[in-house]
């Protein structure tokens, strides 16, 4: 059952028919009525420059990518608060986060049977590395766990190569995650994997792995797509094949970060917060910029563009971006925690994190009668075409005040190419186009605006 | 005028009238009736399995990328002759042949202002080194020659780096080849291109460069489309750019290698050739599958396949992997020079350079009564889509003895990704498709039997 009921009616055929016919009865106005002049204008600005899009390209030409730990990381943060308080944003300021510091170092992983070449990989974010020298082994070559359970025996003393074919990020990413630990139980000296990746140009892609508590560990780095399909074929033919495997891989004490965020106070409620963003560390190769500095950018850009046009609304946004999601999500644990007096008056959480392209709408995560009153907001971006909104939304960083209560949504985007460019050397600026990033602005700035002035909070599932 | 005139008549639609209506008088067999049913064979045997695209994997696997003067590329030489013999191919040799070495040792690009970074780069095929311990110097990124030469002061001491989008091959590798000259006749101390390429995911491409014989000669690397757009954005900020860059380039004595042939000898005139094939050389990144492995292995399967199905043509048919074809053409020039008394004999000649990927026709060179004919050829393919036949066809390796006369022709293949791979380390069996290299196979083997078994050889243009 919802906490609150909406006053908002849906805009219906009658409703319509009856503004065409006759003087309209007293009653609550719809949210297109209300709302449509005003979504207008803020597409119409979004669309009139490439603003978004030189924000993004400046912050990571200027920082480049910005893993938990790093110095870059805090340097691009200093530059947001700096910036957003030239925007003219209230309350900007940095949270602070300690965040886990794994940094990668030199590595390599050469092919020295059948034949010497240099393979194109990339350590796995928290691997330890190597032994001094590296490791030098035969390689068992499998296509997925269960090849690896029948063939167990094989792998003791050896590198294990998982080369699994990517189907869905959320079945792919278990050999990510798991391969070291699966490895390791057979007796293996280091894991590889096919990257997870949808399409590959011989880059290849890193992203978050971890130990289980119980076996050795031992070092775990992924293989570009292209390589590792080559040694599967090698050892189908009946090919022995030995890899030398070095990384410099280590993991050093927590260091200090920040939540970094900013504020368009509300005019009413200013207690009352619609939080919006993305996360602002990245993986320690390209830039960043997919993954997640458009997400920030995008939910920045929107609230600048409200100030920007004088529209202030009933409650406060609040623009996020978190820190540490990739390899640990301390920021947005840190976020709840911060904010955990308040959370009861959070009233939508939205987290761009899935690439700022094209948007087509959003989905979400909250309780019937919230959707309703949503599914209203997102039709006042048809033009854009961004009007779907569907059920399912969320984001890593909005998790954990989701799971408090707090109504969570993301943009729905065209993200085909997503998993071409995550967690690899080519997440750079270029692969965001500057008109679909001024549309998803203008999509984020109506929803939030909207939902940050309604008459009432967006009705909450009772818990 | 044409030398000769084929005996086959274009299948008209009064033709077909007549075979309809009543018993065909005494005329020639078209090309369709005499051969629609072998080609109909050959297409269904080509696509029966997947083994041109094993092949490549297996060769391209083995060997590795190929270039002129390495042992890899004469080690693949080997095989080539070793499988063409298993596969019963007639008077299988390597035809000798001197060829450049130029070595790329170790190199980088290091940005290092305004921010540490690592470039993607690739040196630039024939390019000198850098002094031991590099060149560091500030950058002038210029947009094309034409701002170079306005901005001409400027570049004295610099490296200056061309960021030229990508229109046409033509147009852009340009910059490729003349960088250097261009840049060392401003007083730059070295020349950075944008790769050429018509998509990146961070992939740098090499390819041939050239100094002429007036200026200094500088060194030459491409960057990654990425590295080369963020510099310039970086300039276009204001701020200074300086890059180390250290490259361990260097052009040894020329080697030996070799033109790798084999042949199924015709029945009748086997002293007339239709020649076909491809380059086995490959710059040394990736694995040159595309570029051109794939084009060699195409034009032997294809030859394979006709002797499999016991199609022994009037005339013979010669598979030739050239070599060189990369950086020097000497194998081009070789061919025609050892076979200079039999140009007048070589009835047509096909290159296949431009990937193999899915077919759609075939481009010609030739007299306009040879391409009456060749079309004809063509609709035997009209089943998979490959019966367009067109003018412009030939390939850098034919086209030496293209200019003695022999009629030159290129398959036509949707290759709208062709320059997302070229020259890069993206260039690997993965991206070649095993039913389109399958159809491919068919199209040539059809094409070049049909040709060496015409009654008539092509009509030649009149010299």
């Amino acid at each position: 059952m919802p906490r609150t009921r909406s006053p908002y009616v849906v805009c219906t055929l009658a409703g319509a028919l009856l503004t065409a016919t006759a003087p309209a009865p007293a009653r609550a106005q719809t949210i297109a009525e209300r709302y449509q002049a005003t979504a207008d204008r803020l597409v119409a600005a979004a669309l009139a420059d490439s603003a978004a899009w030189n924000r993004l390209a400046e912050l990571t030409d200027r920082f480049g990518h910005r893993l938990s730990g790093s110095e870059a990381l805090e340097r691009a943060i200093d530059w947001i608060i700096a910036e957003m308080q030239r925007d003219g944003l209230a309350n900007v300021r940095g949270e602070p986060v300690m965040v886990p510091r794994w940094v990668r170092g030199e590595e390599s992983a050469e092919l020295v049977r059948p034949r010497p070449a240099r393979l194109a990989m990339l350590g796995l974010g928290g691997s330890v590395g190597t032994p001094r020298g590296g490791i030098e082994a035969e390689v068992l070559v499998v296509g997925n766990r269960e090849e690896l359970d029948r063939r167990a025996a094989e792998a003791r003393g050896k590198i294990v190569l998982f080369d699994v074919p990517f189907t869905t990020y959320g079945a792919t990413v278990q050999y990510r995650t798991n391969a070291a630990t699966w490895a390791a139980q057979a007796g293996a000296v280091a894991a590889l994997i096919r990257s997870v990746a949808s399409y590959s140009m011989r880059s290849p892609h890193t992203g978050a792995m971890r130990y289980d508590t119980t076996g050795p560990r031992i070092p775990a780095a992924a293989l570009s797509v292209e390589d590792a399909a080559m040694l599967h074929r090698m050892a189908n033919r009946g090919e022995r094949i030995v890899v030398r495997l070095v990384m410099n891989a280590e993991t050093l004490p927590d260091a200090p970060s920040r939540n970094v965020m900013g504020e368009l106070v509300g005019r009413e409620r200013p207690d009352e917060v619609v939080v919006m963003g993305g996360h602002i560390d990245s993986w320690d190769v390209g830039t960043g910029a997919m993954d997640d500095a458009g997400g920030v950018v995008v939910a920045w850009e929107a609230v600048r563009l409200l100030r920007r046009l004088g529209l202030q609304p009933r409650r406060t946004i609040r623009v996020v971006g978190w820190t540490n999601e990739e390899n640990g999500l301390r920021g947005g644990t840190a976020y709840r925690d911060a904010h955990a007096v308040e959370l009861d008056r959070h009233v939508l959480a939205i987290e761009s994190d899935g690439g700022a392209f094209r948007p087509r709408g959003f989905s979400f995560s909250g309780s019937d009668s919230a959707l309703a009153v949503v599914r209203q907001i997102g039709r006042l971006l048809a033009a854009i075409g961004a009007d779907s909104v569907g059920r399912g939304g969320g984001g890593a960083d909005i998790g954990p005040i989701s799971q408090r209560g707090v109504p969570a949504m993301s943009p729905m985007v065209d993200g085909q190419r997503y998993f071409w460019f995550h967690h690899s050397p080519a997440d750079t600026a270029d692969k965001l186009d500057p008109r679909d990033m001024g549309q998803l602005v203008a999509a984020m700035a109506v929803m939030a605006y909207v939902v940050a002035d309604l008459p009432e909070p967006l009705p909450r599932v009772r818990r």
